[in-house]
């Protein structure tokens, strides 16, 4: 089983790196971080750089695509290169998935469309716009599409694939081993249980940001 | 603000990268991925690679210090070069942290003598060899040395010491940027919640690995 996650200039680290630890688990499994070309990418704060170990004209027909999302992805919803290898690609997955704004990629490659979906909760506006019916799940399974909230929520996404995967027992495996009883000291992690005004101010940045 | 991340051969991916994406965004901070040389650094798995940005040599009095655990620590808790780096810069750090078996390392330096610590729940018994005081808490603060559980652990680690460092509000955008509200799909994240038969199994694992 081979696990493709794109990578692209400007995208987030947790966002590939967190299913990346959950799926690289699966038995039998090969997870390859595939880009324009092989080398380094940097990531949205400049200063992360993941190594892709293959070319996108490498990789023709994974088996489960993993999209992460950045900032990077307005920038890259019109790039062809991408949104086409993401096509091809998943015309022979059995799992086609994302984390954050990695679903706009998805959508923005008209994959998404009349398909119930998710994306960082900032950007649930252009994910509608792309096609997709947004729902304000954390982890958002329709046939064989996988989306996922923001940022760290990739880790619920893989958590739960394994699960499908390989099975119940081999997923509870997987969250012992990397211990993953998640104890926030916080409980701001969604705009319904942040402070309001914290979420009032990112709604304004994002509205700059986005036009 | 330097935030030092030290990587060594078969470290865990997520280790780093999961308080990386919550330290990097403190205000006025600087994160370094540093190695015995700058370049990609190749992780447990052998599929995935971080680019170190500077060597030891280069990051001499960071601020903060983040040790990833990985299998691959049992082998450097006798490297001079990444221990003395250890000790060194501790001398300067206002923080001292680490995630999963990277409290190993801290341990290995003689920085944990006495103090209370955690780290990978199979690797307890190693930190209390160190002189450590393991505890059964996901997250640990004595003093100025900030460790965690396994893997995923980081990143409530990391959004700990956000709030420690800038605020309780600056932490919850933090957590709210990110999407920090964990689902897990299944509930076995730790061994007193995991089915007894995964629990042994891995400990029978460990005592093989560990001997």
């Amino acid at each position: 089983m081979q696990i493709a996650i794109p990578l692209f200039d400007r995208f987030t680290a947790l966002d590939a790196v967190g299913p990346y630890e959950m799926l690289c688990r699966l038995p039998g499994s090969e997870v390859v971080l595939v880009a324009d070309r092989a080398g380094p990418v940097t990531n949205d704060r400049g200063d992360l750089s993941l190594v892709a170990t293959a070319s996108f004209d490498a990789v023709r027909r994974p088996d489960v695509v993993v999209v992460p999302g950045g900032p990077g992805q307005h920038a890259r919803m019109d790039d062809e290169a991408l949104l086409g290898w993401l096509r091809a690609a998943d015309a022979t997955t059995t799992w086609t998935t994302s984390v954050c704004t990695g679903s706009l990629l998805l959508g923005a490659a008209g994959l998404l469309k009349g398909r119930e979906a998710t994306s960082h909760w900032l950007a649930l506006d252009v994910l509608a716009s792309l096609g997709a019916r947004p729902t304000g799940r954390r982890v958002v399974t329709d046939g064989k599409y996988v989306t996922a909230a923001g940022v760290s929520s990739g880790i619920d996404m893989g958590l739960t694939l394994v699960g499908r995967i390989a099975g119940d027992d081999h997923a509870r495996a997987v969250q012992l081993l990397t211990e993953y009883d998640p104890q926030p000291p916080y409980d701001a992690g969604a705009p319904g249980k942040a402070p309001a005004h914290l979420v009032e101010e990112f709604r304004t940045r994002s509205r700059f940001i986005l036009t």
